[in-house]
């Protein structure tokens, strides 16, 4: 029978790029019991986006950090909305050019993640207050 | 036991950028009853799309509108489909760069959206028709 | 009584570019024999992507690959990650700023689609291999 779980994880990224959370999800979702069903991640900021990206290559997260930085840039002459730093409003836009929310299928109790899947999260502010990450399940018991 | 439920809402903006629809969406939510679930919306066009944004700083929502207008400019010379119009492709692109569907959890009969995330229909048509936003919820009643 | 389905689609483009799936979704889900419910579609990949765009004008497309190109192009002086060919960055890019996964409600068996949506996997590599994209779908039968 169909059942739901409501769980959240809370993240701390040290700096601002791509943090990795595929572990954290994975343990939050082994320990829910659900064989086969659908996990929906939500990342309730703002400033803060989720992406799944490549997690074998450093630099191709460092290249991709950089596009972003290249794209919005820290430039205060582009931007009206300056009060909350010069990385707010950068923030904000990385944020809209990514995901604010994340589905995932399960299968066999596991994440049908591609072999080269990660899951992050995204912090774009210089310097990073904890995030909060809602995770919503719906599946049958393994 | 675990329900779904189905409904629309239009929205007509009265000018290309970010139109706020918390309320209206919020407002839907709770005449459905359901305390615990999976909420989802999808814009049905390809030149207007969705967002979860800053919904505090009104300078904020236009640095966003005119990073997106930098990014994909009206430029005839930049496309080759101009025959519906100068703001036409730019309406894609900047669709394709941002949502069609956003999925949101709820508790407590309440979409757990952060302090400051507000959900926008993002226009990009000048002349604006009514847009549909299906709704659709799955969970329990509260 | 709500239940779920999980299935896989097998694609291969035969270039980089938009390769439209929205027949091939549809085919899957007529099959399931669902009536009202939430499909989800995960591509398990980080070098090609999830898109719902415009299905009429094959000129649109091409305009919103070129865009892509230029927004992200081919030019190792750009990136530090180039051992997998001068396409991958760029395609890692690329997939980051579109999706890695689309929802979609169903209603009388069918995807409520606008007029004008098709579903596309955008093929960000230039051999491309096959690609896997996972469906899941929780309904009721029709």
């Amino acid at each position: 029978m169909l059942q739901q779980k409501i769980g959240t994880l809370h993240v701390r990224a040290s700096a601002p790029g791509l943090y990795e959370i595929t572990d954290d999800v994975e343990r939050w979702l082994l320990s829910q019991g659900i064989g086969e069903g659908l996990l929906m991640l939500f990342c309730a900021h703002t400033s803060a986006s989720m992406l799944i990206q490549e997690n074998a290559a450093r630099a191709a997260r460092q290249d991709l950090e950089a596009f972003f930085a290249r794209i919005a840039p820290e430039d205060r002459s582009l931007y009206t909305h300056n009060d909350e730093g010069s990385d707010d409003m950068p923030a904000h836009i990385r944020s809209a050019l990514t995901q604010t929310q994340l589905s995932i299928p399960v299968q066999n109790g596991r994440m049908m993640l591609g072999t080269w899947q990660g899951i992050y999260v995204f912090e774009h502010r210089r310097e990073p207050p904890t995030r909060r990450i809602a995770l919503h399940l719906i599946g049958e018991l393994a």
